[in-house]
């Protein structure tokens, strides 16, 4: 699929500075508020939002014959159920509006001036209401490290790795804008050589880089998706912080799954960058060796070549770039999650989140939690400021940013950004 | 806590026949909907529903001070997000209006006539919109039943079991109402001696019995719920068959937990018991060997002795109960699993699903499961047409039922029926 907006020669009126993640072709969308602004949809460009709420009612979207206020809402959830053949040519809209060559909105300066908000002046709410949420498993590499330290090297990947995009269900209510601290969980650990468990704050608080779909319209329970419909169901993508408590989830997670050691929170960046963007960002993933069931096979590319980095900010120091990574390291892709959560009937809704599981490529330097870049603890990382790192520690903040480059475009995705607080006390 | 609507004493002017599952002590509420009115809150009494949209409008809950329209919505979380403080008087003030003495709607021929409607009349909805779904495991026959299947008869329990209400996130997108049909799930398998997994049908679809509790009001993330809180965050409860694909379950479930084999649906009974209503009911669990955590110590009893049935009936033939178990034969408790849900900060919402895992009691006839009733295929269980079943077929109808009785009062909860249909066909 081609789309104008993508088109590299695109210039906006606006201003978009060169290392900006909001060029025009980009054009994410989120939820913001203002001192003066109830929180409302709202486009990504350079160092503005574009508030759509305005735009709507200044009748430019009028053609496109969108049900009334679906901007002025406080979550994007509405308008993604609109399903992509509105969508789409919504984006279309907005990307003529905001070209060098467009008048409609670039002489209106009534209109820009109530429709054009600073970044820095506005507040960001998690887009969506979370429908269900679900984590997967997909990164070999990821799968193999944390299988040849925790179990066996030489048969790293469990039996059912290759044939199965493996997942489990995750917490909806506790996933969070960036910029949400979130509290060190307290918890059941116990060490391999003591006698009984202990209770207390995790020792071993791990960020997980990954990315995660958000998916529009639904299926009817008992209908699976095919591979072919699946991308119909993606609206877009961010960047997912999937904390984790390595030291609870080792002690509770046989044999039903990951429980509190995941659910104290995940932190998503703000801005949802929409698949057709990422259109230009597509590659070829791994040949699947052996060969899957028909109903995870598909046509076309779904990897993408999203380059990731993760930094870590001890308070009041600089931040340390501890590892990148990329989107394109992954073995099963969205499509493929998408059949196989389906394939039994399980119906989807709108304002769902499936994430990828753990980004790691094949070295060092691009693993996606610090369980693999420390390995285990093995290999502290050196802060900025002298300190080291094994796991994160208390005020320590961790970023994650994400972008896509070619032809001189650069898709980004902003930032997410948590700080992890101290572990409140249990009497 | 005792209330006077519990009082045995109480009779309605409704005839409530004797075997009814819904005396004016019980007051379950639910959302119904018939052919002239839309999805509302009602309660159940005897064989009619109360439409507490008609009674509000006719100013009987005027001192009472609720919100306006707080009944006529397709959801009662509005309406449980109020509060006990709010809650609690209404089902006392609805109980006033049933009784034989009081005249107020007895007397009120045009009123009756528009608030009490036939329940064969009426049309029953999932009562809330569900947040999150958590199923927890906390039988102890269940869980040594499965382990000495599975594992090893000598360690059944893993070594956690009794330190952690082990608990998992499922989904609560296919969550649904009785008499909401389900297809059987397509899926991998893989038999112990195969070379690699298979496609198709699952052979193995079984229920689970189980009691879920709904929440009402929140925490913020961060802030655990104690024991001695969580009675506030509990609603109320349904009778839950949590569906469950075994040969799937097997091949996936290795490290992350069940997935495909359990998100196909799960089913709920339509009318949702208050903890009050309960209250009668309540009794001493199991004592904790070893001590547990204090975070998991509470006082008082919140055991719960309510019997329970399952019937599985073939296509054109009678049903049989092929187990009667009881919501007592638990080992962790509902404060105990809300307490462990939350001690990480996990927040909740109101309309979250908390199900109790399998409740299998200590002996042969009491197990909560085909797995364990037919003990894993040696044991076929006779149907009333003379075949039998190690799982459930296609066109099987699983029908559980239960109640509580005590002085002369029975306390139940209808029934949750739902029939199996054939596998999609996938191309």
């Amino acid at each position: 699929m081609t789309y104008k907006a993508n088109d590299p020669s695109l210039k906006s009126w606006i201003n978009v500075p060169k290392d900006s993640d909001f060029p025009i072709q980009n054009l994410p969308y989120g939820i913001f508020s203002t001192d003066k602004k109830s929180p409302r949809a709202g486009v990504a460009i350079g160092n503005f939002i574009l508030d759509l709420v305005e735009i709507q009612s200044a009748q430019l979207f009028k053609e496109l014959e969108l049900p009334e206020r679906i901007f002025d809402q406080p979550t994007l959830n509405a308008f993604m159920d609109l399903g992509k053949s509105v969508t789409v040519p919504v984006r279309e809209r907005i990307s003529e509006l905001l070209r060098e060559d467009n008048s409609e909105l670039q002489d209106n300066d009534q209109l820009k001036d109530k429709a054009l908000i600073d970044q820095e002046e506005a507040t960001m709410h998690l887009p969506i209401q979370v429908g269900d949420y679900t984590d997967f498993y997909s990164s070999e590499s990821h799968a193999t490290n944390v299988g040849t330290m925790f179990r066996d090297p030489d048969n790293a990947l469990l039996p059912n790795w290759k044939h199965i995009p493996v997942g489990y269900h995750g917490r909806a209510s506790s996933i969070v804008i960036s910029g949400t601290p979130l509290r060190r969980p307290n918890g059941q650990t116990k060490a391999p050589d003591a006698d009984a468990p202990s209770f207390g704050p995790s020792k071993r608080v791990d960020f997980e880089l990954e990315m995660a779909f958000i998916t529009c319209g639904k299926n009817e329970l008992g209908e699976p998706i095919s591979t072919k419909d699946a991308p119909d169901h993606i609206f877009g993508f961010t960047i997912f912080n999937d904390w984790s408590a390595r030291d609870i989830q080792v002690w509770e997670y046989v044999p039903l799954g990951p429980f509190l050691a995941k659910n104290f929170g995940s932190s998503m960046s703000p801005w949802i960058v929409t698949m057709e963007a990422l259109e230009p960002f597509k590659v070829a993933g791994p040949k699947p060796d052996p060969e899957v069931f028909p109903y995870l096979k598909f046509d076309g590319n779904y990897h993408f070549d999203v380059n990731l980095e993760v930094a870590v900010q001890p308070k009041g120091a600089e931040e340390k770039v501890v590892t990148n990574s990329n989107f394109k390291y992954m073995y099963w892709n969205v499509v493929q999650q998408l059949a196989h959560q389906t394939i039994n009937g399980c119906n989807i809704k709108t304002g769902d989140v499936y994430a990828s599981g753990t980004i790691s490529g094949p070295e060092e330097g691009t693993y996606g939690s610090m369980l693999e870049v420390a390995w285990k603890g093995t290999k502290p990382v050196a802060m900025s400021d002298g300190s080291d790192r094994k796991f994160i520690h208390d005020h320590d903040t961790v970023i994650m940013r994400g972008y896509g480059e070619k032809e001189g475009v650069r898709i980004g995705f902003g930032e997410v950004r948590s700080e992890i607080l101290p572990a409140k006390e249990i009497k």
